[in-house]
């Protein structure tokens, strides 16, 4: 822990009450003008200090930035951002980020964070509306021991992970439409990335990355998305914590990566049936080359789209663009 | 074309004949003091060059090197090779050079070679013998448009591709073993391992890394694999022009890869099967976790190996480690 984190510790602890130089350089076995220091950087971070020559220092108020420091607190999981947890300000995008990392070696569980994405990546090499401070965009390193064929259970499982997270913070009826978007009322909230580093027998490692609309009001989106797009804020109208949120999300993605290594898939298939918001429906689903039309029966085991022609014929995909056509 | 390259495609060109250094400045258009220091750099390379003030130089002999300029010379490509070679004279792997590269956006084509590798990487985590000088170490970029699903499909192509190759360029029985690598008489003479990066929809990018064992004597092979392995050299007892192996190979894997975007995977299928020793062997196959007996019988069309069990049930199996019981 760096000496700035152990020293935001003891504000934290303090909260809303002086703290004197004296002591807490003592503490910390550092000088006063080190805190000094340490106190500037804090400051410019966000953190609300007041700062007196007589009284000391006193914590207000914090930022709601995603530092490791503000992810950590109260950060309930075993593996995932437990080593690390590396923020930016500002990144191209954080699966690129991640990917980087993941090369060099880096381990399960590393979690990559931004404030701010310039080239926020989706399905379907389209973009990511990523502005900052009002969403979270963040990708975590996987290393299963798994066939490549088994990497789209990892998304499907993902995306339960980030419904249930939304739907413990927030009072919204989250659910999934295939293969892993997050909706609230046919609008998108949020949206997973997962891509991965395989040979033909192994997968070397899997990022899943989450785009997550926060506090986003719905006039910030782009024209083009404005009837698609919703966030957290504008079902609500409250201002979440995101430090929150992604840890409710970590946690999700962790438990749930738990049950599938020890578990299998079929426990988090039934889940997502569960979440989804298109069983039964008619919907239209552009594959590479075609397009289907049919009613929604489902996911296999295999985490393939299953779903019936007006002919009667079973269909099952596992890539493709799907519309809802009508509930 | 580099002024050295330029320089040695005239000296080709009058291979065993005195070319004068004022007409070779003269055709390159640069002084004979640089025509001295590019032949420098030639003779350095291994270039079997005779120099005389009063004669000029003659082009006695090409080293056996897998520089850029001896794979281009007749090379039969269109794209494979044709605007990107990267030779190496030592690189850790060339798959992992490649991966970098393409993380960096090269091109589908690109090769590297090395004329060693110091860690050389085969299938299931294991490394690949390569030694300075005896065996090739390429790798090929491919961006195919096709599904992460049909990415085995290209593994059982590239087989084929180099199978063929060597058949075409040495009076061998080549064959292939499941997935793919080739054998001689039962003993392994190339392998192929094949890496990629993909999102759930589409494939980045995938790396044909392929290691062929040439020139090795077979005394130089390691106590471990002495009794596996084989080498071009072994079984005929002549050296072979590896750059011209090299060729062949980017050829046969180019018309291949043409095939199967043209008119999918059944040609390769049944292009496979004829070449492979297997056809109606026993095997045991070691998947992850399990172990399997029975008779092979072929491949599938999604590139699954297929076999029969004693109690006659048929299983298909996409990863695995095959050991051939019988004949």
């Amino acid at each position: 822990m760096s000496t700035k984190d152990e020293l935001l510790e003891c504000l934290k602890e303090g909260k809303g009450t002086w703290l004197s130089g004296e002591a807490l350089g003592h503490r910390l076995s550092i000088s006063r003008t080190a805190i000094w220091k340490q106190i500037s950087a804090l400051k410019k971070e966000g953190y609300l200090i007041e700062s007196s020559r007589k009284k000391g220092h006193m914590l207000n108020g914090v930022p709601d930035c995603l530092f490791e420091s503000e992810i950590r607190e109260g950060l309930g999981t075993c593996v995932f951002g437990k080593k690390n947890i590396l923020h930016f300000i500002q990144a191209e995008s954080t699966n690129m980020t991640a990917e980087t990392l993941a090369n060099q070696g880096a381990a399960e569980g590393t979690v990559v964070v931004a404030e701010h994405q310039t080239k926020g990546r989706g399905r379907l090499g389209r973009t990511w509306f990523s502005p900052g401070g009002e969403g979270i965009y963040v990708s975590v390193i996987l290393r299963p021991s798994i066939p490549p064929n088994d990497a789209p259970k990892l998304t499907l499982m993902a995306s339960v992970a980030v419904a249930e997270a939304i739907r413990t913070c927030a009072p919204v009826e989250a659910s999934i439409k295939w293969p892993n978007d997050i909706m609230i009322g046919g609008r998108k909230v949020a949206g997973i990335l997962t891509e991965m580093s395989t040979d033909m027998d192994r997968i070397h490692y899997v990022i899943i990355g989450m785009g997550i609309n926060i506090n986003n009001p719905s006039e910030n989106f782009p024209y083009e998305i404005r009837e698609i797009a919703t966030s957290l804020f504008s079902e609500t109208g409250k201002i979440f914590s995101r430090a929150e949120i992604l840890r409710k999300c970590l946690e999700s993605l962790e438990r749930y990566y738990e049950t599938f290594k020890e578990k299998g898939f079929l426990p988090i298939m039934k889940r997502w049936e569960e979440l989804t918001e298109m069983m039964g429906a008619t919907i239209r689903v552009d594959a590479i080359g075609n397009t289907y039309s049919g009613t929604f029966k489902g996911i296999n085991e295999d985490g393939f789209l299953v779903m019936r022609d007006s002919y009667g014929g079973v269909k099952r995909i596992i890539s493709g663009d799907v519309s809802i056509v009508n509930r």
